[in-house]
């Protein structure tokens, strides 16, 4: 079994991290980063890059891929090269994934047209507006696509994804071994429960 | 403010992400991946490679400095490169922090005897053994000295300390930006929760 996790300048790096810190526990599993061209891949900060061991063609037909989000996805989502591959790679996956505003690029390529989806949530009209049925899941199954919402929920999916394939014990196994009993020091972590003025002060940004 | 994250071969990716993601958004923060050397650094599976900006020597006097750790850390709790460079960026920081078994560097180097820590729930006897007080707790506040457990808790670190050091308020806007509302698909997250053949299965692999 083969995961790819693609990465393009400016991902966020949690995105992409939560899912493969999780998801290359399933036994048999070869996990690989993917971009155009191999080498170090910065993030939306510019203070982290992650090599891409691979590049897109070398990687036609992984069984599960991963797109991380990132604060402006323009660039992605107008791309065609990343949205060919996305497309190809489609046609043969096993599992389909994004985590936060990787969903965009999904929806870019025309996967989650009338599918039930999620995002970040800065970005849920976004991914209506991109033809998609959004709801305020952490992790949403369709079939065989599956969506994560903001940043962090990539674990809650790798985690979720780990237990289809690979079952129940896998998984808890690796939320034990990852130490995953989360014990966030506050309960801002949603827009329904962060104080209503920083939730205002995110869509003032982001709009 | 300068905020270094350390890296050698071997490292657990999401011990240096989850503060990394976090304590980035510190406002006024620069930060930097620190290694022996520049360059790529491959993490304890290898199939993932962050890339150091900074030598240790570039970096000599962190504010903050973050040490993760890895599933056998015996070539870091030796290595005198590595351990002069803790003692003396310890001497000038205000925060000296470590996730999982990271802990083990900072004792090696002395910081923690006889002080409250933590580490992975594996590595809680080895700790100590080198000289701290471990205790249960996800995140170990003593001090200066900031120890989380296992891999996922440096989430929870990052968040505590962006408190501490920016507020409230800012800890709860990183937060809601990350979307960290943990929705676990298992509750297996720590050795009192996950079932006891689980525990002992890691506790007979770890021995």
């Amino acid at each position: 079994m083969q995961i790819a996790v693609v990465l393009f300048e400016g991902f966020t790096s949690l995105d992409a991290i939560g899912p493969y810190e999780t998801l290359q526990h399933i036994p048999g599993a070869e996990t690989v980063f993917v971009a155009a061209r191999t080498g170090p891949v910065r993030n939306d900060s510019g203070s982290l890059a992650l090599v891409a061991d691979r590049t897109f063609e070398e990687v036609p037909r992984p069984d599960i891929f991963v797109v991380p989000g990132g604060p402006d996805m323009t660039p992605q989502t107008t791309d065609p090269v990343l949205l060919d591959w996305v497309r190809a790679a489609d046609r043969e996956s096993t599992w389909t994934t994004s985590v936060c505003t990787g969903s965009l690029v999904l929806a870019a390529a025309g996967l989650l047209t009338g599918r039930r989806a999620t995002s970040h949530w800065l970005a849920l009209e976004q991914l209506r507006e991109a033809g998609a049925e959004p709801t305020g899941d952490r992790v949403v199954m369709d079939g065989k696509y599956v969506t994560a919402a903001g940043v962090s929920s990539g674990i809650d999916m790798g985690l979720t994804l780990v237990g289809r394939i690979a079952g129940d014990r896998r998984a808890q196994s690796v939320q034990l071994l990852l130490e995953y009993d989360p014990q966030p020091p506050y309960d801002a972590g949603s827009p329904e429960k962060a104080p209503a003025d920083l939730v205002a002060e995110w869509r003032s940004v982001s709009a």
